[in-house]
């Protein structure tokens, strides 16, 4: 049997995130033996994850769990207990609550179902449990949630099976969703992205905590990047609109989800939530006002954030696309029309350079180096070199089918993508078509975006641009 | 050294398709005997394929080449030659038509470049090589193309790098694409979704067969279902829309990726290819009129023959989501009315049988069944045989997170769904969520759709309910 570790590693929780996110030690009340159950799941992923504070589990059994010792109640944890875990039905956990209260913890996480999304009755026992909390400044997270987690600290307070199969390696991206499952499954296609995630906070019923003051307090995360929200309805548009605003002074893309732009939507969602699904209008409004993006499914809101994580903006709406493919780069130019982008007509010198280089190459944007680079990547090599070059273009997309697949082809231009980003740091590189899961993270890593559909590429890399990034002459 | 193999398996050339998809016996001139080189790939590729015609190597220098005795001319060739393969520069192409058809052969395909895309000097040259085969009666596909596959025979005479990396499998999804890199990333695209593959065609500089031609020829094809076709240009717009009401009299949709929409995109493709786009106007009315599908990426075009090669078509708007999240349902719900496609609301009497199987669930559609079945998989199932029973629903989607990553969550409902299929034969079942390749192979081979992102999913199938399915009282 471990012993319990000492609680002072972490930092003095000090504001109401650092009791969520940065908590020196940790109860999970309900906790299970069983790690693939809800009251086992996150003991057994906070250990997996390395935390370094206190772990707590709480059984009434007391004894030996997951290699911790168990305590028979709350009260019985010889230390101080930052954060609280509740894992228990839904009458138990009001009467936890009470126990947390008086054992002077600053935060608690709830699990429980039970409570307003089942009846009147519920939501006044939640009413009540909540007052509760907010009369000892004692947070609420949930009830009805999947918990959440902190990734860098290892805190994994979550019994989502999403971590059974995949496991989340620390990064920018953060997140916080209304709905448990939503959250679970952007999480999933974010970390199969290979995206690194900072904080996942799924809210559940709201009694204390929403979405709203979740994205305040990740606009002030230092290692968040790009805020993904997922929100059915929000009691309080005036907390969202300065939360928004905030993400926004902090220059923290918030890429929205927002259902119930339709009827059939909003009808869903008072079944769903039992609440209001609020003013479209009213909503799209405010997104349009604090810059938050609005995304239509889950997909393109990783994607997005997949492109915002890299952290290079491009500062015009002005792009070049090179391609292997004159066909693809006929399909990014009309992608790139629908997105708003421009493709810039290079100076004469510059055409008449490239046409030196490939006599039957289209010296014009969108560039088609033709299937002859193959033979001679030195070709493409200079024709990059010369594009990235030009002061009119900021973005530049790379199309070479499949050959980064191909370790050959790929050592063949991998060091000239590296030279002009290292020329251009300010611009944007996007590389397009198929490369090596290997070839890929090291690309990645240097700074590039790699999409294997060029159109979505272009159609995701649009909205990176921020809104009047173009001087009006249109240089 | 391997024996030429006898010229006898193959069915008698009959049709100008089968000199081109089903030839007997095949000249590779220009062949290489390494595998990696232009004239090498094609036999490689065909010998790997397992293709029970006569294959025969032309080079000059004879001897053995890739286990296969060379010619070094057409004229040595001792049997006869339905298809010669030409991988030569352009001058020596030239004078490799004239012993084509010296030799008698019916259908040449040309890999050489150098002809009308370089210069009014070879497009003179094309067209006389083009009219000397006219005379002749011989069909010419290219020059400056790919090549062209039948799959399902092993006739893989394309030089394309793509099949280094992965391998199609015999289906029912066709592709012809005027442009090389387009129709081999997208058959790449294509392949990595598990699509199985009829013909691939790529036309290049078409100085005969074009793009319609294909897509008449394909409409009688009797193992291609759905039709890919990328198309940047189109000389005859007459012979096109014969070809797509051909196709669309055959029931056999064409997936048209046509560029060109976008003053940006026109400018590219006159680049490209030197040819006019054409009037953007008349394609679109010409493609509205003959049913063809309009495809803006390829990944939608691959996502949408996926969904056609199921071969199970809703016979209305109207479906039905269960989802194991609210959120997530709240979202196809958007995406539903987006598309165009309606969620009846179920009789009351199956609202109530759900709602007794479920108290806290959503007896509504979207229908949430909540996380409550992972403990008890039996109510998930009890619920499918009621929606799936409804007249008014032709579609049903289900998500249910990962589960069908984990076979032990898996198995608790294969059956349910396998049996909703069987009971609904002429109803379309789409899987969204997370599934093993096993489990997902296993399910598209009883029927089912799988996609992973269920947005995506709700988007795709919108497009497969044919126009006016529905019945004017919107039952």
């Amino acid at each position: 049997m471990q012993d319990t570790p000492p609680a002072a590693a972490m930092p003095a929780a000090v504001t109401p995130a650092d009791a969520l996110f940065r908590p020196r030690s940790i109860a999970v009340i309900g906790a299970s033996s069983d790690a693939t159950r809800i009251g086992g799941r996150p003991i057994d992923y906070t250990l997996r994850a390395g935390y370094t504070g206190a772990l707590y589990p709480v059984n009434p059994r007391g004894g030996e769990l997951q290699g911790l010792r168990a305590h028979a109640s709350v009260a019985d944890i010889p230390g101080s207990v930052d954060l609280a875990l509740i894992a228990l039905p839904a009458d138990a956990a009001v009467q936890a609550v009470e126990d947390c209260i008086a054992k002077g913890v600053r935060a608690i996480a709830m699990f429980s179902a039970g409570f307003a999304e089942v009846s009147a009755a519920g939501r006044e026992q939640q009413d009540r449990m909540r007052d509760r909390c907010r009369a000892a400044g004692v947070l609420l997270l949930g009830p009805n949630c999947l918990g959440f987690m902190n990734i860098g600290a290892g805190v994994m307070l979550t019994f989502s099976t999403v971590l059974e199969n995949i496991w989340p390696k620390p990064g920018r991206v953060s997140m916080v969703s209304q709905s448990g499952a939503v959250g679970a499954y952007s999480a999933a296609l974010a970390m199969e992205r290979g995206i690194g995630l900072d904080k996942w906070v799924t809210t559940g019923n709201e009694a204390d905590i929403d979405v709203a003051r979740c994205i305040e307090w990740l606009a002030d995360e230092p290692d968040t990047g790009p805020i993904m929200a997922y929100l059915e309805g929000c009691k309080d548009m005036g907390r969202l609109r300065t939360a928004l605003e905030k993400a926004a002074s902090r220059g923290k893309p918030v890429l929205m989800l927002k259902p119930g732009s339709s009827p059939e939507g909003m009808q869903a969602i008072t079944a769903h939530t039992g609440s209001d699904a609020g003013d479209e209008a009213a909503y799209a409004r405010l997104f349009r006002e604090t810059g938050a993006l609005r995304m239509q499914s889950m997909e393109q809101q990783v994607d997005t954030a997949y492109a915002f994580a890299n952290g290079v903006f491009p500062r015009s709406r002005r792009i070049a696309t090179i391609s292997i493919s004159g066909g693809v780069g006929v399909l990014m130019a009309d992608a790139a029309a629908r997105a708003g982008l421009k493709l810039p007509t290079p100076p004469a010198a510059v055409q008449q350079q490239i046409k030196a280089l490939i006599p039957f190459s289209s010296p014009f944007n969108p560039y088609d180096v033709t299937a002859q680079i193959i033979n001679d990547m030195g070709l493409f090599n200079r024709i990059l070199a010369l594009v990235a070059a030009q002061d009119e273009v900021d973005t530049v997309f790379i199309f070479l089918l499949q050959l980064g697949k191909v370790d050959s082809h790929f050592l063949g231009f991998r060091d000239a993508l590296l030279e002009a980003r290292r020329q251009h740091p300010h611009k944007l590189f996007v590389l397009c078509g198929g490369y090596s899961p290997n070839n890929r993270a090291s690309m990645e890593a240097a700074g590039f975006l790699v999409f294997e559909e060029p159109v979505r590429a272009v159609q995701t890399v649009a909205s990176l641009v921020p809104p009047g990034a173009d001087d009006p002459s249109g240089r």
